[in-house]
């Protein structure tokens, strides 16, 4: 007997680098979970349906299941462009587009992004997550912090986006730890806890300094026998402390939900605790679903 | 009948990624020039000895020429390791190492670079403009600014430098230019001015906003047909800005000199002039090569 599944419909989770579909039953339990290095930074337009029936291919039976999707995959040099939506908005809520697909199997929805007109921000994924957050506790009132490659800082109340704000603090991270001189003096995994520490507080009280502190990692380096695992806690500790100077309205005095990936929330959960913010955390996956369930609720809905 | 040089001596400035070598008459004047992509950072040990060959054969005769190199070739991952001289200290008169070479008709000798121990920071190559500086200004007392992949600010008083600081802001250039999501709006050459001097006065008075600013001119680009020069103007305004808060004990109230390549020495004035200092301007191999006659006269006078 095969595992295959026959979902109610299939959630997907399409980013720039990344594939991933669930097989859903009615209940919005997962049946089947599938994913591949697909992303939308890797695919022509006439890409996306293969890349995605080659994922989804073992759920599907004779009959049309419909398809859920969020992220890049609705952007401009996605498969469909699912136009933006305005803050402030209600993300659970906005209508996906229903583009035609050539396999009559798959009935597509693409949900929107969002946008700030000023000043000027956009969204991709982010506002499912948000959703993901009104599922689970519909009277939030705060913020969510989403660290990654383009970390976002969201102020929801009253189950909207109010406003957003994006720190490139994951691309900074990946440049300057692998292809600038830094590389030299932060190669390995391990990260030095003091020094991410002291690097956040610096950061914080002297934003600055950091054009000056980053080169710095390199000469403590040469000059004072500073290990590996200190500089990248340092590199770590100067960009991060940067997005918070940043994003200090965002989180001082609120509620923060950090989500994300388990290393990089327990980073940002630990420089936000340093500064007396209260933080919960959770799973990017987890918050990804709960959001898409929610829109699929919503787009059940409308339907009946 | 050929122009072939038969220099006096041979002066070297060997970076990171150029090897630039000029034929030296007695009196200080340049015979002939020659220049490769033959940078330290592709060379093994090995290497170094026939691309510098590669390059000034044809000025070499029976005798042994004197040969006086600056730069990265004296870094540990060089052609011999020249250690630091510690600030303060005096940049023309420092002794260079004096290695051996597999062809007899060199005499090499390789100038160190300086460290300076709190702050940690380095240099290399660097410390002979400065000699440059001196070799034309005896009584210079202010500040050298030499911008580039690593920006020095360098204190100069006594003909000694008191102390200094890198800003890594080229390379960040490049790589939020040539490599992050950036690069789909700053495309092309043209840099737009009123954008760029924006982007320094913002990061000036607001230098804790950089994170978000960054990503914001994506953004822009997306949502308000923002131009490829103006972003351009503002990703470069954003980081000389960065660059100029980080260094604001250094060029506050100072007199500053800004040597390098001319747009980028134009950019900096510019920048420096909205701030209400008085620039100097001076192109570096025009300070590279008047430091490197110092060192060679100070050299000179040490063998008799």
């Amino acid at each position: 007997m095969t595992q295959v599944a026959h979902p109610h419909w299939i959630a997907v989770d399409w980013g720039t680098s990344h594939l991933r579909a669930f097989a859903m039953g009615p209940g919005g339990e997962v049946l089947a979970r599938a994913r591949s290095g697909d992303g939308m930074g890797g695919l022509l337009r006439d890409d996306f349906e293969p890349a995605l029936l080659r994922l989804i291919e073992p759920w599907l039976g004779a009959g049309v299941v419909p398809v859920l999707a969020c992220g890049m995959v609705g952007a401009k040099q996605g498969w469909h462009e699912a136009p933006y939506v305005t803050t402030p908005c209600k993300p659970g809520e906005a209508a996906p587009i229903t583009p035609t697909t050539r396999d009559p199997r798959l009935a597509l929805h693409i949900l929107p992004g969002v946008r700030q007109n000023r000043p000027a921000d956009v969204m991709r994924g982010e506002e499912t997550q948000v959703a993901g957050v009104i599922a689970e506790q519909p009277q939030f009132d705060g913020v969510l912090c989403l660290p990654g490659t383009h970390s976002k800082w969201i102020h929801i109340s009253a189950a909207e986006i109010v406003s957003f704000q994006t720190a490139m603090t994951g691309e900074m991270f990946a440049l300057l730890s692998g292809q600038s001189v830094l590389r030299h003096s932060v190669s390995g995994d391990a990260l030095d806890h003091d020094a991410f520490d002291s690097a956040i507080s610096e950061t914080l009280s002297r934003p600055e300094r950091l054009a000056q502190a980053l080169f710095g990692i390199r000469a403590q380096s040469l000059l004072h026998g500073q290990s590996a695992a200190q500089a990248r806690g340092r590199l770590s500790g100067l960009l991060i402390g940067a997005e918070l100077a940043a994003t200090r309205p965002y989180w001082l005095g609120q509620q923060v939900l950090v989500g994300g990936a388990v290393d990089l929330v327990a980073l940002y959960a630990r420089a936000l605790a340093a500064q007396g913010v209260p933080v919960q955390t959770r799973d990017a996956e987890f918050l990804t679903l709960a959001g898409l369930c929610l829109a699929w609720k919503s787009l059940s809905e409308s339907r009946h």
